[in-house]
């Protein structure tokens, strides 16, 4: 088995943040997908506002689908309502031009908001910081907002931004909008905002954005510009060395999907926006609400709790909340990868997540199911069948938009036929299913009368006219098919389809059976609608009764399909290392002829069927077809559909390292990019998968006696496990630790008398000083000083350096200027010319500097569920922490950008603790600065000083250093502390 | 047989001007094809500058190619240069806004000038004159020009005029460029200039395009506009009713296949253009040169003439003239259509024009098939064969780029497979064969030997593996091939293929021969290259000698292919009438299997050999082929290279009627849309072979005793004939009379005493007065005045109407307003009220309308072979003679736009004298108003007066009405007057 790719992505992980700290090219598409935000009406990929050479940047609405050749028909890339235009004295701000100082990018989840901090150099030599922010709001789904800082560090004179609307999107060199009109107006408070109106070229869907722009600077001025299809704003600010300028940029966008005329409902709702700020508000009091129901807390893994949090916001902000006639493509609203279809991702992947946390979404999915029979209706009818058989591949009518034939992937020019669209019946029943669950869960029965019912009995009705009697082997049938494992494409008798169509069937009866107790009057209209006549009732019966299910009893091995076994045997390590599929490597037809799997097929049926009772869900019968089909199951390279599922039967068969290995494969997938394919969208049946491996498996569970309970097996390190499910309108908290943390709970429930509910240890976070105490940069900051003392013919040595331990650069500098008198462009000019000699030296940084002890330390810390903090006044850390290697081990990080005080102020620490979640009572600051220790102090919190006495003395507890610190002992340590003796007592 | 369509298509002829009086929605795109402008480097299809919805413009270089699935290449549309955007007083001026109160397109084909004059009247009510005029410089290829003028007629205030370049132009959809950088310049003369710097998304060609713009008005101002993708420079005219603002639009553009740093490039060259009208100087002196040598003129059938010269035009600006590695594509430059890929085209059908007139340009076309000769081997080496095959669609590196697969014309969705690409072979005669032509016309012994030996010997090395031996039939075979007809596409033996491999292997021979004798080096070097082995010679020579060429001695007729008399028989006429293809109609499979021919197969062959000694060259064979073949070929919806040659083939089996209905047809293809897919772009093979159907069919001319020989068949009411050749580096002029004309001339020539060539008939022209004289229009402009006065309360009447005869719209005016004062708008919007009156009156003008006597002289002039042109003061005169039905009776139109001073003065008779290109002195005017014969005088021109003698009795000759006159009469008449006598007489 292959390990989940490493690589350097350049990703620091936080609770509840993922932050870039450099920008690499090479990562361009990929990250634009890790950074999409969106509001289930649309996404945005997470391309730079002032643009950049070879972005595929994409904002994609639900439904505004267009016709394109060979795939039918795509979401059309919307109106890129992202453009700013930053001007500095004449040079424009583009990241492949000038020089990048400091990056850092950082997609905060809990608020939907992705922000980015540039410190940039133009050619010309004018620094500035820039700071942009956008989201896309939850409250309305119309509205969109950005905000650009800009600060001129070393330059008086002007800074202009052109903000704008691009009405010339494409879909990766397709166009699908022509231009109607466009126009600009003047608020009742005097603000200029541009409108756009459009129409896509074919299926005719108008669409208007509008974006408004305010400045809060009485100097700086706004005029109309823009050109034809390219509606902007301008404003211009002079701006004195150091002085901060603001941009907010508003959009709306409305399609004549909901309004009739789309260009004026966004002029209407421009003009009632209020500022950034309200509506920045309002958005994190409507995510707060959200992740009440929605969240997952892991404790004892940073990696994996952001990396679930991660997977759970793509969906949130996927999922349609007000509209029900579409639903969730399989690369969600962040790529162009398969066109915005949708398949049965859905309903099997994805929908668990949202029947247990958000009911009212999963039922939007489902009703888009609904809205979509006629198509299903015409293509059963199409190939010659009764009923309604789903697309595979389905857009805005239902109709099958999967293309017959797609472009090889080498270079031979024969088209590759995709069977698919003809072939791949299951998801008929997959719809079914999601159905089926979600009417359990939810206990919606007028939901069921009115929209469920229909579409399980007229695609058992498809399932009635489409199973064949095979008269010599005196069995149903269903011929020429593809199962899930879609390396097979010329089968039949797939057991998953044979087994679910009975299970479809079986369920279908019940409905109706149900339909004639509670609502008659519905019953008798559905069937004759449908002609659910009691002749087909009774082949239904028949089906159910002798459809053919292959099961050895003895080995208890289903075969995946008629003549599996006869198949050439193939093992998967002979062919190791490897990074592509085996379908590529054995061809089309090679993989068709070995029992190779693209992805699981009886083990997702048995997944599946794990709480209907019979053979199918017992353990033994599990534990023996992983043991077939696991090893020959291309998991690394085959469909990204599989690992989350392995992980959850993983789980189940009690091997916990194979099952957090894939479970971490899933997670993974588009944070770190493990397939090389992020680049094209989300991989969205990943992402629900990984929370149905959470839930499903590591927490393990069931619905016995009518309520969720769980089993849980939680990987090794996790120290907790905690999340909500929604069942029957009651809400469920499980709240699950490892044995290790319940047994020490256990010990401290005795000592406090049973308050285990309560209880917090004492101690919950521990925040690092970076320099000097991780690591020793400290001389590479000196390095830089020095040269730069050198070249300014100042006098400097390493005891003038060591006083400047813990100060912040500006201080620094005035330090070893000793008084001398310098403009405040000449200290700007320093301050950057010295940083750029430590960023130069730092290139060099290695997991071989950190401080002996550290990451010893650092993972006792882990072990013991201890959150871990940096607070650093360096604006570096970021890039030192990842050149260090520990960035998978801290939780947080507080830097020079955090805060605007600097050590011995407590602010740094404090916001660590925020950014921890935890009181600074809580929290314990390790330091080697005085200023350091006296700003843990001031903070409230526990100190660690590291050094000498004469130093660092005021804290709680003195260390030499980390070497061979062990974190009982120094737990033991700070126990002793009287928390009273926050004082200096030297 | 069908008539080719007519159709509306509000097009009116003269002799070297397309005029488009009327502007319909409905013919946008057919019309933007029509009116395509270029210079042998890049073409503009006919969009409007203002823009309109679904408007399909094009900007195509030639070269420019870029990466597209299925089709694999295809010319990138290149950023747009033409958008204007003129804002009246705020309102934007567009053609579905407001109200189009007159309208008039000319596509000069003299000078390559589009040009359009529109008078607009906004929403608001702001009346302007807007005048617009564009061509690609043909002196200099990089350099564009367009000029705006904007006449305020009833308003004072603003007139902004944004000029841009739009960097997200398309192909119907699909984007081929990204942006890379833009900026703005100021030259040194103050003007502003802005560039962008774009690149093709996969093959990587740069390109970079400027803008300039100048104005003359000191009080204008122009300001650097733009957005990304769009720069653009803004002018601000400040207008007073009655003036006119204008403004300059220069373009330069270069790509990177011609220049390392285009966009520099561009900037630089834009810096050093003069003005517009200088530009438009030396654009008229190397047209004129152009025509020179490529002119063709013919009398009595001005749509003939015009269609003549539009066609040569289309060709002339796509033929390249300064790059050997590109050719002109199936559409040339003016459409989406076959992606710019090259055919045989090229080859067959429009080289023989530039071989005989710009044999340079011939030249480039025929190295461009030598550059591609790596291609063309590829092509060969992958279907297992040996030398050079070249591609059915050729590109930009020669390799086959013909799909393979296209979607179906209907609506199902299984593919077509195209078999072109791999069966369609005969290209690699064509190829060599317009080699074989370009030799002898112009011995180019130089080019052959280092360019063509190569070409003509590699094809015939892929030949000599190809052809096949059957031993069962003892005769070479070539099986699996695609004739030129298109409809069977699995066919062997092929007689068109196997005859012209025959002649392309003795052609190899010969060129082989002459190279030994000439320049023995570069036969070993060839030889030893192409592995022309004498053992290879020999099977050349077998092959010769004993390919299988089915001919029945007895009847003459030649087996399309193998098997081909006994597919199914068809009658076409059973079809009739139809709209579509016999392919459509049958279908792929059903056309296959009957008798049923796209396009001329046996009859192409015949036609290429026509003076190739032998029986495939004699007359007897090719009528008994003729009367075969003909009726079953689908002549009006099969191939639109067809008609040409049938043309010309009819005409040497002297069947006029069937030559000239198949001329037309070809002729008008683009210009009438008659095939309804004008839009896709110029048929550039028809139009090639309208040149060749005229030159080889009509003149009949024929290369004997080693110069080109003449022997006409003109079609019924042509008069003459003549057009230049150039023959081994001497041209050819041939003026060739029709017989009824020859006679004429002769008898003239015993009047003169022999001296018929330089003999002119003394009156070649006859002018009319429009109103009063061919029709009684008068009575709606009284109707329209007497409208207008009842509405102002001014006194009038019919006989105060009677005084307006002839006068200029602003003089009846101010002579029904007697006197009264009014303001300067006043009388703009009165004359405009009057003008929308008399345009609301004359919707009802038909035919029926013109006066007794009118069509009758009119076509006595035509078959005389005196030209006809109109000299009305009407501004409305295009769109009455359209009305009228008579288009194609008049030469030329001089109306109200055309002169500025009116009626008395000589100037409007002067223009269409000019228009006509005859001196005054052989003119004659037919007016009845006074100020209409005192002009005519004033011109020195012939005048016959109508009406009165009290009114006309100036004229030379005076008559009541045209009722009854003849033209033989009136011409006695005038050749009595005494030419001195051009007083008044009164």
């Amino acid at each position: 088995m292959t390990k989940h790719k490493e690589q350097n992505c350049h990703n620091t992980y936080t609770d509840w943040a993922v932050i870039e700290t450099q920008f690499d090219p090479t990562q361009l598409h990929y990250k634009e997908t890790v950074f999409t935000v969106g509001n289930g009406y649309l996404g945005t990929r997470g391309s730079f506002e002032e643009g950049y050479l070879g972005a595929m940047g994409a904002t994609l609405i639900h439904g505004v689908y267009d016709d394109v050749p060979v795939v039918h028909t795509e979401l059309a890339n919307c109106p890129d309502w992202l453009p700013l235009v930053v001007i500095i004295n004449g040079d424009r701000f583009r990241l492949d031009q000038g020089e990048i100082l400091s990056y850092r990018r950082q997609l905060d989840v809990r608020r939907g908001v992705l922000s980015r901090d540039v410190r940039w150099r133009s050619e010309s030599g004018y620094t500035v910081d820039i700071h942009l922010e956008r989201f896309a709001s939850l409250v309305d789904q119309h509205v969109l907002a950005l905000r650009c800082q800009v600060t001129a560090l070393n330059f008086e004179g002007k800074v202009e931004i052109q903000a704008s609307i691009n009405g010339y999107p494409d879909n990766q060199g397709v166009m699908h909008w022509e231009w109607l009109n466009q126009g600009d107006v003047t608020t009742d408070e005097g603000a200029h905002a541009a409108w756009i109106h459009l129409r896509t070229r074919n299926t005719g869907i108008e669409l208007g954005m509008a974006t408004r722009v305010t400045v809060s600077d009485a100097n700086a001025s706004v005029r109309v510009s823009g050109c034809q299809g390219y509606p902007s704003l301008a404003a211009t600010f002079p701006v004195q060395s150091g002085q901060t300028v603001t941009l907010e940029k508003l959009v709306t966008v409305f399609t004549s999907r909901e309004e009739k005329a789309p260009a004026q409902a966004a002029v209407d709702k421009i003009k009632q926006q209020p500022n950034y700020a309200t509506l920045l508000s309002a958005q994190e009091a409507a995510w707060e609400e959200v992740w009440q129901s929605s969240d997952v807390v892991i404790e004892g893994d940073i990696k994996a709790q952001l990396a679930i949090r991660y997977n759970l916001f793509q969906l949130l902000i996927s999922a349609p909340r007000h509209d029900d006639t579409v639903s969730i493509p399989a690369k969600t609203l962040s790529g162009f990868a398969y066109r915005g279809h949708v398949f049965w991702d859905t309903e099997i992947f994805i929908q668990p997540f949202l029947i247990f946390t958000q009911p009212d979404l999963a039922r939007n999915l489902l009703t888009y199911r609904y809205h979509t029979l006629n198509g299903a209706r015409r293509k059963a009818k199409d190939s010659g069948y009764k009923g309604a058989m789903f697309a595979w591949e389905s857009a805005g009518t239902g109709d099958e938009v999967t293309p017959r034939w797609v472009p090889p992937a080498d270079d031979s020019e024969e088209l590759v036929r995709i069977w698919c669209g003809d072939r791949e019946l299951h998801i008929n029943t997959d719809v079914a299913y999601a159905v089926w669950q979600y009417w359990q869960a939810t206990g919606d029965d007028a939901w069921m009368r009115d929209y469920g019912a229909e579409l399980v009995l007229d695609t058992a009705v498809y399932w009635g006219s489409r199973v064949e009697w095979n008269p010599k082997q005196e069995h149903y049938e269903i011929r020429e098919v593809i199962g899930t494992d879609e390396y097979h494409e010329h089968v039949s008798n797939n057991t998953f389809t044979n087994r679910m169509v009975q299970w479809h069937l079986e369920k279908a009866l019940v409905v109706l059976d149900w339909l004639h107790k509670q609502y008659p009057e519905q019953a008798a209209t559905l069937e004759g609608k449908l002609l659910v006549t009691l002749e087909r009732q009774a082949r239904w019966r028949d089906i159910i009764s002798n459809i053919w299910i292959p099961y050895d009893p003895e080995t208890g091995i289903i075969e995946q399909c008629e003549g599996f076994f006869k198949l050439e045997d193939i093992n998967l390590a002979d062919y190791e290392p490897r990074t592509k599929s085996m379908q590529t490597i054995l061809g089309i037809e090679g993989a068709s002829k070995r029992q190779v799997l693209k992805q699981p097929d009886v083990l997702m049926l048995l997944y599946l069927l794990r709480e209907t009772p019979g053979i199918f869900s017992d353990l033994r019968t599990l534990q023996a077809n992983w043991d077939y089909y696991a090893p020959r199951t291309d998991i690394t390279y085959g469909s990204s559909l599989g690992p989350a599922i392995h992980a959850a039967l993983a789980s189940y068969l009690n091997q916990p390292e194979e099952a957090y290995e894939r479970f971490m494969q899933a997670a993974l997938v588009d944070l770190e990019d493990t397939r090389r394919n992020a680049k094209e969208g989300i991989h969205a049946a990943s992402a629900g998968g990984v929370w149905q491996a959470l839930v499903f498996g590591f927490a393990g569970i069931r619905i016995n006696d009518t309520y969720p309970q769980a089993k849980p097996h939680l990987p090794k390190g996790w120290t907790r496990l905690k999340f909500k499910l929604q069942w029957r309108g009651e809400w469920y908290e499980f709240d699950l630790r490892s044995e290790e943390v319940k047994e020490e709970l256990g010990q401290m429930e005795d000592n406090t008398n049973g308050k285990s509910a309560e209880h917090k240890p004492e101690i919950q976070g521990v925040i690092f000083d970076l320099d000097g105490v991780l690591t020793e940069t400290a001389e590479y900051h000196y390095r830089g000083w020095q040269r730069l003392a050198d070249e300014e013919g100042i006098p400097f040595n390493r005891e003038a350096n060591e006083a400047m331990r813990g100060l912040s650069r500006r201080d620094s500098l005035l330090l070893m200027l000793n008084g001398q008198s310098r403009t405040e462009e000449q200290l700007e000019e320093m301050m950057e010319r010295k940083n750029r000699y430590y960023l130069e030296f730092i290139k060099d940084v290695s997991p071989a500097d950190l401080l002996p002890g550290a990451v010893e330390l650092l993972d006792e810390l882990r072990a013991a569920g201890i959150k871990v903090g940096i607070g650093s006044a360096s604006k570096n850390a970021q890039e030192v922490i990842q050149r260090l290697g520990i960035s998978d081990r801290v939780d947080t990080i507080s830097d020079g950008y955090s805060v605007t005080r600097s050590k011995p102020a407590p602010d740094l620490f404090l916001h660590a603790a925020e950014q921890l979640g935890l009181a600074p009572e809580h929290c314990v600051v390790v330091e080697d600065a005085a200023s350091g220790v006296e700003a843990a102090l001031a903070a409230g919190m526990l100190a660690v000083g590291l050094g000498p006495v004469e130093r660092v003395g005021v804290a709680h507890v003195v260390l030499p250093s980390l070497e061979g610190v062990q974190w009982a002992d120094l737990l033991a340590k700070l126990s002793h502390v009287e928390r009273s003796v926050h004082v200096q007592v030297r």
